[in-house]
């Protein structure tokens, strides 16, 4: 299987930094008051889309040759990566055809649309995404962009790491989520390279804590009925990534729902930046106390911003 | 009665800029694509204690001599000048004393604490304010630091759309909520000093419009029974700030209730910030046609982030 290492990421970032946002890094004296470290956040939540989906579909897209970008690409989702992929074939010029379940929420539905995807509806359940997305494939010839667990995507993803580390430089540790993997193998592979000295650790809901269990036992486990409020890591990680988390990845904690929602709550209220779910994982960690951070130097990748308003936690 | 000038806000800003965050400009590409013009969000809301009103709070206090400083200085207030005087004393290593209604939200009386302020409190009407403040300062020495009708305070305030201009440029147009009249009236001297041909519009809630009433017929009209969700825009137009705002501001309009919650919910759902309702009131003009910026150059203050997030409009 193809791997992608360090170099690929810096390939990545050619591409990358011509179309997405260079986030901002931001930090909180009041939240470092309270944590009794020095947290540096890097915001995806302001990427192109709102979130660091956007990194990983440009570079697959933009990575295409000539010839194989004519066909267009596809992707089943209901979340970021169908928003950004949709967006990035856009910028190149061709079609994204997006596998969404009939059920997805209208406004994802919109913003799929805003941006000239072809979308195909089918039932919710993975089954028929993934027959839908095969049969997409089969008629129009399309590259599938698998959302996480493709060599391109990995490679893309590992571009936030690579800047906040440009950007304020020396960590002691870098935490992000995990989910399907693809962020935080993005972030193992510049991490391990810039500062082979920085921790990797990985945040990930205790009510879906297939990364975690995979980890431990070094023996994938899938992701079954996982029940968290953090939507973006619901899936199973990726083959590629596993390889790469197992090989880079220090360590991977759980965090409970509530101290996710008070992780988000603090990030709200003390930054004032809208955060969604996923990206108050690493701060819960930290908060349940998992992560040792003690007058270290930490950084967090927020994925993204991307939720309903009418229906907060608090 | 003593008016600062603009070389009153160049002195302040020799203050201010040690003590308060240089805040960012932000823009929006999909808010520009639904208005017609190119709008500068300047953002007060990620300010020490997450408002504009650190500015003259801050420029209040350290202006204030060796002498007059020892006894501390005074206010009252519920809202953001608490806090912001609160903290200003804090840094100047002074005493600050506060006068708050008793009916005061939990979160503010913990905020002003928290920054060590001597707080009193008092019945929550006007006259119980004023007394209670008048009965402090006569038994402190204290010197009172009026929220917006203050000398040092509005030139304080004139940095944000001194640093707006300096960062981002040549404007058509400015626009700023109104309630007092400090962020108003220390805008207006800032921009017609740096950009003469830029127009200066104050925006105010319709179920608040006494500056609105007051400027258009030119005799001051007190804020009666005021109704808005933009609880920082509640209070009557201040005297110095009148006098200035006849001067200097080239029109006021008002907004309706519903267009402060769309812009409010535009901003958080696509610049992923979080502001407070009076901080919307500027969009919410655009929103509401009241204010011609197509393919126009237009400065926004978002003036602060401060609101119960268990309690949203939406």
């Amino acid at each position: 299987m193809n791997i992608p290492a360090f170099s690929d990421v810096e390939n990545a970032h050619q591409i990358v930094q011509k179309y997405a946002h260079r986030t901002p890094v931001l930090t909180s004296s009041s939240i470092n008051k309270i944590v009794g470290g020095e947290l540096y956040f890097k915001c995806e939540n302001f990427q192109k889309v709102g979130a660091f989906k956007f990194r990983g579909a440009c570079n697959a897209v933009f990575s295409l040759s000539e010839t194989d970008v004519q066909k267009g690409v596809a992707t089943h989702s209901s979340g970021n990566h169908a928003a950004a992929l949709a967006l990035a074939a856009k910028m190149r010029g061709i079609v994204a055809h997006i596998v969404m379940p009939e059920n997805s929420p209208e406004i994802k539905k919109k913003a799929v649309a805003g941006y000239g995807a072809k979308i195909t509806f089918c039932t919710p359940t993975l089954q028929a995404r993934e027959s839908t997305l095969a049969k997409v494939v089969a008629e129009t010839g399309a590259t599938e962009i698998h959302p996480y667990d493709n060599f391109n995507v990995i490679a893309g993803q590992g571009t936030a790491a690579k800047e906040l580390i440009e950007d304020a430089g020396d960590f002691d540790i870098i935490i992000a989520p995990v989910g399907g993997g693809g962020l935080l193998s993005g972030t193992a592979l510049s991490t391990k390279q810039l500062l082979p000295n920085c921790k990797v650790i990985a945040a990930e809901p205790a009510g879906a804590d297939d990364a975690f269990q995979s980890f431990h036992t070094k023996n994938w486990v899938p992701s079954e009925n996982p029940n968290t409020i953090a939507d973006g890591l619901l899936t199973s990680v990726g083959q590629r990534n596993f390889i790469i988390i197992l090989d880079k990845v220090d360590d991977v904690v759980t965090v409970t729902e509530e101290n996710i929602i008070a992780a988000m709550r603090m990030i709200w209220e003390r930054m004032k930046i809208i955060i969604e779910p996923s990206s108050a994982v690493p701060l819960a960690a930290i908060l349940e106390g998992n992560i040792d951070i003690q007058n270290k130097k930490v950084g967090i990748i927020l994925s993204g911003g991307n939720l309903d308003l009418g229906r907060l936690p608090f």
